[in-house]
């Protein structure tokens, strides 16, 4: 349709037939007919005695209205901190500080809201522009409301995602948020299996790292997927290598069921671990995918949330040599936005099968109560995600897609509009505002603001506990051989990457450190690392400390992983805090941290491990009981 | 808890366990242990490093608000119109007649808007009560917002079903739309089966009505669920008699698959067929179902749209004698409101097994747009949707959840409170209206001003259809035998029931007294009923008749209902169009209806069968293409 664009488009293949990948609900849906029929409710004048709407008139609301940040509320970050910034001039940028007689930092004095307002009756006669009650309530399109959805459309195919290498572009779908959309597409792409009633060699696969955010788990495992963990380093999951995507894909052992076709991956900010997945490495395992014909469904609700300041200011603090600046983006079209073109980009930009799902949110850039997202896919796979929301959620709710669309694309300006009505007579003028729309230049001020935010409250907790990862003891001998070891020491309580991007820090505790680390519990099992993750944790929940940090045993793939090394890592998320307990939050952590490493009697930590009987007591099953948390936690 | 009924409810019998009835994937989903996690979270000052939570003070809106009807907009018809009223008072009501002027009719003077104001952080501190940005637009519980749950919960037991009779009454779970509680209750109930992949033997079934709304069609279908139809009458389901429930369940033919162990009703303004199933037949219906052991899903969106005028007014228009006015609802605990006590109350009301899963939602008493619902069920029951909710949909929109919450309930009134922070600083205090919520009270008068205006609608398009159902024509012999019969008769074009209840109203077209009915076609296929249905179809879209109606076609349950009697019907929605217009689109109805029994020539039949190829041509699949228009139409 972009005349511009066409002859470039041309020359791009055609999205490959992924329709041998679709579940066996999806195949036995049929195709929609109703293109055929919409013709007909477009004949001016018609009277609708088809359908079962009710009349707007009775909708309970006249307009629906909001107080609206400017979307330059808060203080952009630096693309490039190497090149033009530095962590102290981050922190000492005062007017960012959190302000210490209120609560919350000051928003930047320009940026006091402006009135947003729907009204019930809109003027104008663009659908992919008016923005109203009388349409955003009554019942719409399962793809999205047309005003919302045609800029959300625009940005991910002309300003997220200036790459996308097959014919066409790529298709966008309206979700009600990215576990939805998760769903959609477990229910697109994979087969319910039954132990005991269906042949082991029906049972599908989902390859995820080996830590994965754990709600995906709670919708896989009850559909009967083999969840099958890839081995990850820092950026995320390994293309290459022992227990890398390549390895996993080419000795599968047909006797577990069918070969994996599914990869479930969060690759901006992974949730848990933090690493941004590079723009090689994307290549990488986008090849072992095209290779062994696997599907990605890559879950980005971060993807704005990348800190290129991490690098330095760990090298910084840690004393290294400061890293060079780079640039995580060497694609060729670009968004005509530095801060987006200074991001890594979505495995989209190297989809040359059209074998990519992405599923993005706006949980995390306006608010989770929103239920608002979308998926970005080849038009093939995106009218089936079309057919699953017919059937179940229809379309997510008007009045987040109505306030959405008028807030970002403003009121639809038309000149000498003659229309009034009942409803419009009865708002005040002066309520009509000035308010002219964020655009697509506002959203991504309001992106990059966000960011700026986050990644100032990441540098500040990754300071704290960067001062605190030490400590200096006196240890304690565990064997009577090694009495002369009582001397001085200085251990290493805790290890962590800056984070790359996202909400999380990925911290490694380090209780083979502990003194009682694998020493005989009363009932004589030794005190493993679940015993301990599970005693610090409980501990923390304790004055002073009063910390709540999420368990690695909670992200763990699988009950193996979750024995052999899950105990060792907590996520700590950096975003929900207010600016100022944040630093108070971590160190309120490390206190705690300290204290539980000065323990030495077994019985003030069984006394921790009977206070958390429902983890300890149940040993692994509690990871799946965790998991169950994910969906109310957010994560 | 409610220990003022605590005494009654001891006498009732729990619900019986239903758990067998559950599906493979619902019994593998793992009990949430998130209560035993919870009390976490509520410790006093407890920092939040767990969740991953964006902070709420990164929302863009600062307030939520709205230009919000009062309760008293519309006006009310009788509970009891024999008694207190009749069809001339009525329609002589000109305060409700439409405004020539106008599109719309003149809301009640006393009803201009009020301003509902949802504030960033809320005063007070009762959950069940508070109804801010920070906590509706934050990450939230799947069962629903709790100041909006709360009020649905009780509005629900208290109210709409006071006479529940197992032990503790039901339990409620906000849905996203009851299209998506659908959803969730076939996956809660019903195994996915696939010809030639799972036995016979497994497939599992899904009863309704003969005529039934079509989206659950396109719902069931795919997942190979065998669904089978129920005769039915004016009121709905037949319990006995040929084909009724009785005889399907007893007579099962094991060899189709297990015989169905699930309904799926709309018994209250039946759609498409707009009966009301009374409280005789309920109980009727809910012992055969006790019997065989069958799961009542009741979908009753219209549940507050029944008409008792209706009745009345057909009796009259047709010369019949004019019933007594009789009570609906004969059962003993009231609900407070005469005009909730009027009403035919849900199979709830006998449900003493806890075999009834209600399907409500916000699509027609607020909007369709909201996408907000509710299952009320047994607490067992809603335990499985809330996990389904979890890894899906989440929580519905906490737009939609705290604009009607506030609505509703009203901001909480604090005495004195000393918060102020930088978002209610820089809200006028103008802006704290004294909007006070409509509460209950005021929530039932909507609906009651509701269903008046719905009342009048159906009323109006009823009179016009009674007075142009018979056609003065000379009578075209079709065989040579029959010349002699060419004389003036009195032809019956259609006929209907005044609806009794809901947004349709269903007409039984004679097509059979068509001068070209079984005439062979140019292609030699006779024209039956599913091409003059088609055609007439077609023909009522042209000018000057430009009106769409559904055709019985796209909701027969089989597609031998469709061939066998589906072609004879369509459905009228009097609900979509302006009041002025109701009367304008009935009266070109039947005027098209008129010219298309005019219609001699074959060809002119034919050329509106080419017009509609893809109806036509495509025969009785194009029942279940019609059914995809489900959604987008709202049916």
């Amino acid at each position: 349709m972009d005349s511009s664009t066409e002859s470039v488009r041309m020359a791009k293949p055609r999205p490959k037939d992924m329709s041998h990948h679709f579940s066996d609900v999806t195949l036995a849906r049929l195709p929609s007919k109703m293109k055929e029929y919409y013709k007909y409710f477009l004949i001016p004048g018609i009277g609708q005695l088809a359908g079962g709407l009710p009349n707007p008139q009775f909708f309970p609301y006249d307009t629906l209205e909001a107080q609206t940040a400017k979307p330059e509320r808060w203080t952009p970050t630096p693309n490039r901190p190497g090149a033009d910034d530095s962590l102290t001039s981050q922190l000492a940028s005062t007017s960012l500080l959190p302000d210490k007689k209120n609560k919350s930092s000051s928003p930047d004095p320009r940026a006091a809201p402006e009135h947003v307002v729907v009204p019930h009756d809109g003027e104008g006669s663009d659908p992919l522009k008016k923005v109203d009650l009388t349409t955003a309530l009554q019942y719409g399109l399962a793809a999205g409301y047309p005003a919302l959805l045609s800029f959300v459309r625009q940005f991910a195919r002309e300003n997220l995602h200036p790459n996308v290498p097959y014919e066409g572009g790529p298709e966008v779908v309206m979700t009600v948020g990215s576990t939805d959309g998760m769903a959609k597409s477990l229910e697109l792409f994979t087969n319910i299996w039954v132990k005991g009633k269906n042949p082991v060699s029906e049972r599908q696969g989902l390859l995820s790292e080996v830590f994965m955010y754990a709600n995906v788990l709670s919708q896989a495992l009850p559909r009967g997927l083999n969840v099958v963990p890839v081995e990850m380093d820092g950026e995320g999951m390994l293309a290459e290598g022992p227990g890398g995507l390549e390895d996993v894909l080419a000795n599968w052992d047909e006797s577990k069921g069918k070969r994996p076709h599914l990869i479930y991956t969060v690759t901006m900010g992974h949730n848990p671990t933090s690493g941004v997945l590079s723009l090689q490495r994307r290549k990488e395992i986008y090849a072992i995918c095209s290779k062994f014909d696997v599907i990605i469904i890559e879950d980005d609700p971060y993807w704005y949330l990348q800190y290129p300041s991490a690098e330095l200011n760990e090298a910084k603090a840690r004393g290294l040599p400061i890293p060079e600046p780079k640039d995580a983006n060497s694609l060729e079209n670009k968004s005509g936005y530095p801060f987006l073109d200074s991001l890594v980009p979505s495995f989209l930009n190297v989809d040359t099968d059209g074998r990519v799902v992405r599923l993005d949110t706006f949980s995390k850039t306006v608010a989770p109560g929103c239920r608002l997202g979308w998926i970005t896919t080849t038009p093939e796979i995106a009218e089936k995600i079309l057919r699953i929301a017919e059937t179940g959620t229809q379309q997510p709710s008007g009045f987040v897609q109505a306030l959405i669309a008028q807030t970002i694309m403003g009121p639809q300006q038309v000149e000498g509009s003659a229309t009034m009505n009942i409803f419009s007579a009865l708002r005040s003028s002066s309520e009509k505002a000035a308010f002219r729309g964020w655009k697509v230049d506002g959203w991504v001020r309001w992106l990059a603001g966000l960011r700026g935010e986050y990644e100032r409250r990441m540098n500040r907790m990754c300071t704290i506990l960067e001062e605190n990862a030490y400590q200096l003891k006196q240890s304690t001998p565990v064997r009577k051989a090694d009495a002369d070891w009582g001397v001085i020491t200085k251990t290493q309580l805790y290890e962590f990457d800056w984070p790359r991007g996202g909400m999380f820090l990925w911290m490694r505790m380090h209780f083979e450190q502990h003194p009682l680390w694998q020493v005989p519990g009363s009932k004589g099992l030794p005190l493993n690392g679940t015993a301990l993750t599970t005693a610090l944790m409980i501990l923390l929940t304790h004055k002073p400390y009063l910390v709540l940090v999420s368990p690695g045993l909670m992200f763990s793939t699988t009950p193996q992983i979750a024995e052999e090394r899950g105990w060792a890592y907590y996520r700590l998320c950096f975003a929900a805090e207010s600016d100022e307990n944040i630093e108070k939050c971590s160190q309120r952590l490390v206190q705690g941290i300290h204290r539980f490493f000065r323990i030495k009697k077994v019985e003030e930590l069984e006394d921790l491990l009977d206070e958390a009987n429902a983890v300890s007591e149940q040993g692994l099953d509690a990871q799946f009981g965790l998991a169950n948390m994910g969906a109310y936690m957010g994560c």
